[in-house]
């Protein structure tokens, strides 16, 4: 067969911006937050960034805010007086309550802490863990207690 | 320039599957919660599914639910006594509070009604809108008011 090199360009020419500009839109739409700016406190091992998307206020006390964890990072123990909803927006997380077994968490999850519950989060071993945190404030601030060692974390 | 058949045919299956492999974890990518069941009151017109991922209960009364409209799609207006959180997931919706001019959310955009603030919200008129919605039971239920007019749903 014969066939021109005209033809050919004309061909690819169609077919490359197409796969393009899905790649393109793909990148975009994993990302439903900003990831905000790198965490700087003690109450956190490895690397994590806050986006603060709701502050609370006195008339609706409930703060929402949007955190990344790196792989391997997570939160000391802490409890929140007024419990906290946590919804798992992508990437692979931990959530262990006091007590209980480590909970494996992915994009869609959702868990409920009960208010004075200590319990830790953050990603898994191998992979960035994304979450939405919902506080409510009416009843104080968040409570925080001693690092999750290496141990508990890896623990199944 | 003479080109063989076969080297075109090659060039292409080396092309397509990279194509459709993008645009199908694209597709996947979209899903954050499930879409739950088709919404059947009349604080609706159009399509609308509701999936309820956190109840309200005595010890954190704040219940969060994901709700798709379809184009066209909005609530009635409505009040909430302890006011509302909406996040954005994905599409292209409208908000309104009483009085003001209608806002456009897109994917990642953060709303918070304040107490007692007759609104409504909605997808837009040619897209679908998916959004979580976070709401304090504690002051008492949603107040359901009158429905939204094309009037005032098509207005800039």
């Amino acid at each position: 067969m014969k066939c021109n090199l005209k033809y050919l360009i004309l061909m690819l020419a169609f077919i490359s911006p197409a796969c393009t500009n899905v790649q393109k839109k793909d990148s975009k739409s994993s990302i439903l937050f900003p990831k905000g700016e790198k965490h700087t406190t003690k109450n956190f091992a490895g690397d994590v960034w806050v986006k603060s998307l709701i502050d609370a206020d006195s008339l609706n006390e409930t703060a929402v805010g949007n955190v990344t964890f790196a792989p391997g990072a997570r939160s000391n123990w802490h409890s929140h007086p007024g419990g906290q909803i946590i919804l798992s927006i992508d990437g692979v997380g931990y959530y262990q309550e006091k007590g209980k077994s480590k909970v494996i968490l992915r994009k869609g999850d959702v868990i409920k802490c009960p208010p004075n519950t200590p319990h830790w989060h953050g990603a898994s071993k191998d992979t960035e863990f994304v979450q939405v945190a919902i506080t409510g404030r009416t009843n104080g601030a968040t409570v925080w207690l001693e690092s999750v060692p290496d141990s508990t974390y890896l623990a199944n």
